[in-house]
């Protein structure tokens, strides 16, 4: 079943301790695409400048993600964003960031998009968010992102997405900041109760957790030395997981915890190399063996 | 099978965001021993001054733990430490420590209990650690904890240490410390190649990891909404452990990962409540109930 995503689209700018690349592919919607794109044609919604490369465009068509949601605002530039992260490679610093197209996008989406049924907003303003989703009448599954940004700045906005999408994907620190408790579990429980069937909580290199009226539960992330740039770890994260809810068409209890799992091992491989390096070069078939794996890891 | 621990016997006083415990019954040794009592006899060697509660004696004996090993050193004060947890109830501060008659220990096991096999060497000075360890030269499994002040002021003890035991407990930042490596799957494997076979990281709210020549995993914490008071969390998850090790009598990878699972569920009875006090009210088949929750979760 397609998925639909609508989000940011950006050219990075990573620095870590070891390492750093000048404007590589990035964005939230891009590394989600990518992610789900292993389980399930994608049709993606943002807008880039004048400025981007078409071979980043060719890279997404070359994985069945239909780019016709792509926006190129012409007297633009693409967003860009600049990030630093510290020795621990879990926490980053923003050194910049220049909102350009993205500032002035207003989402038109084509029609074929709009009877997506399974829908994924990614990480963007929820003024922006709102927008798609009012496109898009007959989700049947309705899913978002956000970040301590949105929380800060467009509550109001936020807590009427919150009535109207059925999970919320968010990290720890942000899911503290949102509700004011700061044990995660009740956190992820007050999130919930602010409107969305399920929440969800990613916490980095420690896993995710689940939320629902019936279930709460923790999966751990996938233990990997090589952790070379974690941008886009989360993104991938919710690619991968609404990428297998998608493939499989529901979004029962049983599909839901897989689709954790999933998204939790795409993530693992995003994090070994810069951009999408690392995704580029894995397979299906790759990503079954490291389930393999996990699920071994998990059994005793 | 029964099992030898060594460390500390404290009097802590606690405070958290929400509550203030004075002078409650604490140790490393202390809470090791209570969490390991749920499987089998414990030998507890120890120190106390002559303010020692004789109720808290009583308490351990209740629990099949055999007190002999607990010297009341005449003239002193019981070790005491005062602490204050930060609002996220992980981070905290010592505000003071007494060592009292700690400071003056000399380790001397009673015969019986040097014939132990299963020995376990629990937070307190490694020259303490390395004394105990020489009187056991039977034991067929001895593992030890560290914290961050042995890791500083007794290196060379240390690394003598590691040298010849079987397993070592440590918490994350710790493994960081020990070895200068920030990612902890090469923090742990870093900690094995200094000499123990196995290496436990510990994570805290995020669960514990696990480093053999052939194994690295990861379980995660058993989410619990109540968080009182964390102290002993770690010295509960490894009585849990090493408890089920010595009942089982055996230390095959299959069993360690099961009694890696009962150190995180007993410690997550632990900081439901201060110092014992959630302890004292369940039983094993509590363990077991929440066991079987705890595998359903982490199956899909």
């Amino acid at each position: 079943m397609p998925l639909l995503v609508a989000g940011s689209v950006a050219l990075d700018t990573i620095e870590t301790p070891h390492d750093t690349r000048e404007n590589v592919l990035g964005g939230s919607a891009v590394y989600f695409a990518y992610a789900a794109s292993y389980f399930t044609p994608v049709r993606l919604v943002g807008v880039v400048g004048e400025d981007w490369p078409a071979e980043h465009t060719a890279l997404l068509q070359s994985r069945n993600i239909d780019t016709a949601g792509l926006e190129v605002l012409a007297g633009t530039k693409t967003f860009r964003w600049r990030g630093r992260y510290l020795d621990n490679m879990n926490d980053r610093e923003t050194i910049d960031v220049q909102l350009n197209a993205m500032g002035q996008f207003n989402p038109v989406l084509p029609d074929a998009f709009k009877r997506c049924r399974f829908l994924f907003l990614a990480n963007g303003s929820t003024k922006l968010q709102l927008k798609v989703l009012d496109q898009c009448p007959g989700a049947t599954l309705a899913v978002a992102d956000t970040m301590d940004l949105w929380i800060r700045t467009e509550r109001d906005e936020l807590s009427a997405l919150l009535q109207r999408i059925d999970g919320l994907v968010l990290n720890d620190s942000e899911a503290k900041m949102l509700t004011g408790e700061n044990n995660l579990v009740r956190a992820g429980n007050r999130v919930r109760e602010m409107g969305p069937k399920f929440v969800v909580i990613k916490k980095g290199e420690h896993g995710a957790m689940f939320f629902s009226r019936h279930e709460t539960y923790v999966l751990p992330a996938y233990p990997t030395a090589e952790v070379i740039d974690p941008t886009g770890a989360g993104d991938s994260f919710a690619g991968g997981m609404m990428g297998y809810l998608a493939e499989r068409g529901d979004f029962e209890p049983k599909t839901l915890k897989e689709a954790m799992a999933y998204g939790i091992l795409v993530a693992s491989f995003t994090v070994e190399d810069f951009s999408l390096e690392r995704l580029k070069k894995i397979r299906r078939e790759d990503l079954s063996v490291r389930m393999e794996e996990y699920r071994k890891m998990l059994t005793f």
